[in-house]
């Protein structure tokens, strides 16, 4: 029997820069513990600005987003929920808001230098901010706050898919 | 042992003007249905405005509001939570996203004259909105479209918060 009830139930949190593999690796997070008999809920930056598409992107409309975001996992956790988020969430304040709202908050940093991401651009995003069609964008003309103590941090450049999605899995054994 | 699966969680949701009575209603709903073995959750638009400041109250932003609680209220319903909620949600297409949105929404327009909220002006928001102190206020110089087909009904002027409570539990006997 899963020992999934409302008090182990956790937010696991992936943060970082865009192109770092955040949602990639989270899908795949997802998708290991689908098997787990537990309560899941994958909440993404893209989908949710797709679904709230005037979310702008100050710092101060960011800093809302996150923590309208982290109010919903919060509450998904008190329920016994486990929420898999991704969201680039550049502020360490609004991170450690969430983290404070949240009971079993596991900050994921998925840590990928610039240079790394820009040559990736898997959306192309990076060479239109370079190009200055884009403005307020993460790395480029917009800040990126690495978290200082996160629980678990992978390095997507030396990690595969599958060794980074290992290592969050050993993290969660004790949740299972 | 109670029928609330997966399937019947239901989204309670209390629209009407300010003063009219819906978070008083809805607590006590929500008091009501402590008993019964269901996961329940309440949001109300004075929490959720003041855990987000920057909410304003323009129609856009309004809606974005809606939108964003509603799509909270959905994901809570499809792990079997029992949603409360309780917000003026002014406008007809906002709530119609969030019925759309919701399995088991049930709209419940608490209607109350709106003279008999600005004799009530419970928080003296009315006073200051007829001043024109506040901006964008519902009934005052923002509309209301009332629910044109509201699952449930109820004047919060001729019945006692007991007998409305009482007409809403009666609608709710079918998910117990």
């Amino acid at each position: 029997m899963s020992k999934n009830t409302l008090n182990n139930a956790f937010v696991l949190w992936f943060t970082g820069l865009s192109g770092s593999g955040k949602s990639t690796l989270a899908d795949r997070v997802n998708q290991l513990l689908e098997g787990k008999n537990l309560k899941l809920q994958r909440l993404d930056g893209d989908i949710l600005r797709g679904l709230f598409p005037s979310t702008g992107f100050t710092k101060q409309e960011r800093d809302d987003h996150i923590k309208r975001v982290g109010y919903m996992a919060s509450v998904l956790q008190k329920h016994g929920v486990c929420v898999i988020a991704s969201f680039i969430s550049p502020y360490s304040e609004a991170r450690n808001f969430v983290r404070n709202m949240c009971k079993n908050f596991i900050e994921v940093y998925v840590d990928c230098p610039l240079d790394e991401c820009i040559n990736r651009d898997v959306k192309g995003l990076y060479h239109k901010a370079q190009a200055g069609e884009i403005k307020n964008f993460t790395g480029i003309d917009d800040p990126y706050e690495p978290p200082e103590n996160p629980e678990i941090l992978v390095d997507t450049q030396k990690l595969s898919l599958e060794e980074s999605a290992e290592v969050i899995m050993n993290y969660l054994e004790k949740y299972f």
